[in-house]
C-alpha cells in the first residue's frame, strides 16, 4: 500500500523522527522523509528506514516523487489534511488519492512490546509525580487559588522540565469539576474542599493520563480510598469508584469497545447518577493522548490483547462538584492490567 | 460578506470568546457561535455579537443554519479546514462555498488601539521576564543544561504560571544557536559562551516575542550591548544589531514588506555574512504568534500604520555559533515604535 502522512506522530511511528514540518511518503519499499533546512541535520541523525529530502516546498517534492514513481494510487488520511495543503499536493497529478480515516491511528491501535514497555514508564512516572504532587499541595496548597496549583502540578509532572506533558492540567475545586474540561480560575483551595487532578506526561514521546478526585485535607493522598464529609458527595464519588473498578474486572479482549463502556455506565445508571455520566468511559493511548480504540457507547471496535486505553468514568452534577477517576489499562492475556 | 470559521483565534476576534471545538458563522447580520456542551456555560458567558448553539456535531448543525437561512454563498479558509470536517459541512449542501486564503488573518493585519495596549503590554511584560531571566541565569545558570534552561525560561517567562506562552522558549548556547529551531540539549552553560534566548508569552491572549543573545558572563544582562570574546561572533554580533536597528529606524508605512526586509539583509549582505541570515526578517504578531504582515524578500504586502511585526535578523554558521536579535515593532505615524 501506497500512502503519506503528514501528522508529526504518524511520521514518528514509522521512522523514529519526526519535526512540525514534515511528509513522509510509503512507495512499495521505498520511503522518503521531507522536511525544511532547519531540520536537515537532526533528521540525517534520526530518521530510520527512509530516504531524506530537503525542501522548501514539501508538497511539490512529494508530488514530484509521485511522478518519478509513477505511482497510480495513494492513501491519505482526510483528517490530518487541510484542503489548502492537500491542492499544493495535488497539484496537476494524475494520481488517484485515497482517503482512508485514521490510516496512522489503526496502524498504531495494537502496541508492541516495546511500546507497551515505554507507555508502563509514562504511567509509572505518572504515578509517582502525582504522589510528589499530593505531598506539595499537602503542606503548600491550600489558599493558592486552580490557576497557581495547575503550575505547580505542571511542574511536578514535568519533573521541572525533564518531561513534556501530554495535556495542560486539569486541577479544579468543588463545582469547577463538574466541567470535564474546567479552565483554571482564581479559586483558592480550602480544607475540606473537592479537588480533582488530571494530568499525564510524555515518556520518550509515549504519553500518561491519570485522574484521581480528593478530599482535601492535611495530609491528603491520591488514593482511591477517600472519605469526604457530604454524603452526597461520597455517595457519588463510591459509584465512580464502583463503575471504574467494575470496567477494570470485567473488560475482556474479545469484548466490544461499546461493552466495556456499559461495564461503566450500567452501574453508573443503577445508581441513579446515569445523566451526569456525560462522556464516554475512555480512551486510547500511545504516541497522542487520544486515540483508538474509543470507549464509547457506540464503538463497535473488539478489544484485543495489546490495546492501551483510560478507564475514566465520571459523574459531573452542575454548579455543585465533579468525581472522576481514571486509570490506564493495557490488555493481556485478554484482561485489564492496570498501568 | 457570509463567511465561517474554524481556527480559535479566529473566532475569538470575532465574538471575544472561543474554545477548542467551536465554529463560527456570520450570515449577513445573524452571527452564530457553535460549540458543544463542554464549553456551553462558559460560552454564554463569553460570546459578544453571536448567537451561541450548542450541538454534539458542529458541522452538521453548522450546515443546517446556511438551508434554513438559504445562503447561496460561503466564503472559508482552505488553510484551516482538514478535507473530512470539509465533507462534512459541505454534505449534500448546495452552498456555493469559496475559498478565501488567510480570511481571519488579512482582518486581523491592522491592530485596533485596544489591541495596541494589549501587545504593548505584552511586549512591556516580556521584556521584564528577560530581565529576570538574566539575574537568574547569572546567579543559577552556570552548570546548568539546555533543557534545565529552558524550564527556567518557560517558568520566569510564564510568571510562574500566570501567564501562557507564545511558544515554548528556545534557549541555546554556541552552535546549538546555529540551529534557528533548537531544541533543548544536555549541553551545560559556561561562563565565556554564547547564550541565545528566545521566547514570549500571551497577555489576554495576545503574545509577545523577543530574542536576545548574550556574552554570558557573571551578572549579565540582555542588552543589545555585548562584548564577545571571539572576533569573529563580535563581527557577526554587530552586523545583526546593526541591520535591526537599520530596519527599525528606516521602515515606513507605504513600504513594501520585502523592502524592509531589504533594510535589514542589506546591511548582512554588505558585511559578507548574507548566505547566513536564512530565514526572513520577521512576521507579524497579534493573537498568534506568527500572522500577517511577513516580512520577507517575496512580499508585496504594504506596511501600514497599526501593523505591528518583529524585526529578527540573524547570522547563523553552522557548527560554531547563530545570533539573533529580536523586537516587536508597532507602526504609528509612519514609523516603526519598538514595543
Amino acid at each position: 500500500m501506497n500512502y503519506i502522512l503528514r501528522d508529526e506522530n504518524a511520521i514518528y511511528y514509522e521512522c523514529g523522527y519526526s519535526s512540525d514540518n514534515a511528509l513522509f511518503l510509503k512507495l512499495g519499499s521505498e520511503a522518503y522523509f521531507l522536511t525544511d533546512s532547519r531540520y536537515t541535520v537532526e533528521a540525517e541523525e534520526g530518521v530510520r528506514g527512509a530516504q531524506v529530502v530537503t525542501t522548501r516546498e514539501l508538497e511539490k517534492s512529494a508530488s514530484e516523487l509521485l511522478e518519478k514513481h509513477r505511482v497510480k494510487k495513494l492513501r491519505y488520511d482526510p483528517k490530518e489534511w487541510s484542503i489548502y495543503s492537500f491542492e499544493l499536493l495535488k497539484g496537476k497529478s494524475t494520481v488517484t488519492f485515497i482517503p482512508l480515516i485514521d490510516l496512522s491511528h489503526k496502524k498504531r491501535i495494537i502496541k508492541d512490546s516495546h511500546e507497551l514497555a515505554l507507555l508502563k514508564k509514562a504511567a509509572k512516572l505518572g504515578r509517582k509525580a502525582f504522589s510528589t504532587l499530593s505531598k506539595e499541595l499537602g503542606r503548600e496548597g491550600f489558599g493558592e487559588d486552580e490557576q497557581r496549583l495547575t503550575y505547580l502540578a505542571r511542574s511536578i509532572l514535568g519533573s521541572f522540565g525533564e518531561y513534556d506533558l501530554s495535556f495542560d492540567p486539569i486541577v479544579a475545586i468543588n463545582a469547577n469539576a463538574a466541567k470535564p474540561h474546567a479552565l483554571p480560575t482564581k479559586e483558592r483551595l480550602r480544607k475540606g474542599d473537592l479537588l480533582l487532578v488530571d494530568a499525564g506526561l510524555k515518556y520518550k514521546r509515549y504519553c500518561s493520563d491519570r485522574t484521581r478526585t480528593v478530599f482535601a485535607q492535611k495530609g491528603f493522598a491520591f488514593d482511591t480510598a477517600q472519605s469526604f464529609s457530604s454524603r452526597k458527595i461520597q455517595k457519588a464519588y463510591d459509584t465512580v469508584l464502583k463503575a471504574h473498578d467494575n470496567a477494570i474486572a470485567k473488560a475482556r479482549s474479545g469484548m466490544k469497545a461499546k461493552k466495556v463502556d456499559a461495564l461503566a455506565r450500567g452501574v453508573i445508571e443503577k445508581a441513579g447518577f446515569g445523566e451526569y455520566f456525560v462522556h464516554s468511559t475512555g480512551h486510547g493511548v500511545g504516541l497522542d493522548i487520544h486515540e483508538m480504540p474509543y470507549i464509547s457507547g457506540r464503538s463497535d471496535t473488539v478489544i484485543e490483547d495489546g490495546m492501551v486505553f483510560t478507564v475514566e468514568p465520571g459523574i459531573y452534577i452542575p454548579g455543585e462538584f465533579g468525581i472522576r477517576i481514571e486509570d490506564m489499562v493495557a490488555m493481556s492475556e485478554s484482561r485489564a492490567e492496570v498501568l
